[in-house]
């Protein structure tokens, strides 16, 4: 990787997706979402919901990556440890936050707000609020660490609220296109494709379609014409070789 | 976590989760499937298409758990390095393995078996092979690590294939309960329930359905009788608050 580069990390906190119960649905839109931006996903982890674990993952992202963003575990209930977790990997108190509590009254009556209710406004000291337009109730940033809520619905909204703040460099751009022969036919031709071109990321990923195998080949970086230019070699690698290839546009692939 | 547990972690290796394309669809099959073993998954990690990425997160999950699986990077293009990569990490030499070559020829003639295609049968020293029963590439086991092809299908089958060899312990239950009532307002009596049954893992997650708010409580354990015990307590805490209650049964929750 490029020096310079802006590259990101997700933790996502929770047993429900370690034990099976729960699908992820945050991390392909945040994917997504960063590549826009400019700033490189280089790593996921999902993490039990279990203080050590946090800790140690927060840290060992933070200082690898420009930013981390972590969904899960921010909410009312015991099993919600998220913002302690991150106060003890940062070394600083979790306080109680007046301008997370005032967010909070917002959604509901004081009456209602009981102590679970408040530990949601409970914030590492020096963290700044994310804006939640679904719930009110806050994620924060402190630091490079992004907390948000596991809700897909929530954490979108709060994504899509900070994601446009973030620097970044260049956005990703991709191209795809399928080639009706298999990876096998195609690798040693596709090999010298990627050498030649060593500032895209060339990935090639089988598939079976209606009885028929396929390689979908991705062309991924930051310049339109070099993309173009390689998903060109590839096409007329792909004919060399008597195969059909078809493109469905271009897109974030 | 209780000293002798079992315990697993899964390395999705692909640029393709990372980059927003694909939506991992592997994770879920394992998490289910160690369930009911009684080998409890504590950590994933997606991962790059990196040699350095792969070999310091291989290395530190293998430390840390019972067994790794990884998924993807075993095909036989330019960015298939998990094979080379594990070899690394186990500071291992990578060789062309005939059993390998073997199952190679019997999904394709020989003349097709060219050089791209004979690196699927290069194999970390000391690695075992697993079966593939869709299309004969096969995956292989070095040490605690248990390297799996990424196409659902396949992973699906050599898990499957290799998952009821594994020592485990009790398999994992759960059983879940419906709540027609907000987490904050179900929250402290939860809490009490939960730390009143430390051998249980009690997990809280919010719904909207039909626009009416609730919240999914599930119980999960290796004694059925004392998770039937702590559904009948968060029942009686729900109604004791005048909430309405829905079960939809017992499951790998």
């Amino acid at each position: 990787m490029a020096e310079g580069e802006f590259t990101a990390a997700v933790a996502i906190i929770g047993n429900e997706i370690l034990s099976g119960r729960t699908q992820d649905a945050n991390l392909q839109y945040i994917a997504l979402g960063l590549n826009a931006v400019g700033v490189r996903l280089k790593e996921v982890r999902v993490v039990a919901d279990e203080e050590a674990a946090i800790v140690r993952a927060i840290n060992e992202l933070r200082a690898a990556h420009t930013y981390v963003f972590t969904s899960g575990g921010i909410g009312p209930t015991h099993d919600d440890i998220t913002a302690a977790s991150i106060a003890k990997a940062f070394g600083v108190p979790l306080k109680r936050d007046p301008r997370a509590v005032e967010r909070l009254l917002r959604q509901m009556p004081a009456d209602q707000l009981n102590e679970a209710r408040l530990r949601m406004a409970n914030i590492p000291e020096g963290g700044e609020l994310i804006d939640n337009p679904i719930s009110n109730a806050p994620g924060f940033r402190i630091g490079n660490v992004y907390v948000m809520a596991g809700i897909p619905r929530i954490l979108q909204a709060m994504f899509d609220g900070v994601r446009h703040n973030l620097k970044g460099g260049k956005p990703m751009l991709g191209q795809s296109i399928d080639l009706y022969i298999g990876e096998g036919a195609i690798a040693a031709g596709l090999t010298e494709i990627q050498n030649a071109r060593p500032s895209l990321e060339i990935g090639s990923y089988p598939f079976v379609r209606k009885g028929t195998f396929g390689t979908a080949i991705v062309c991924r970086g930051t310049e339109a014409a070099e993309i173009t230019e390689a998903v060109d070699a590839v096409r007329t690698l792909a004919h060399s070789l008597g195969a059909r290839t078809e493109e469905s546009g271009k897109g974030p692939e």
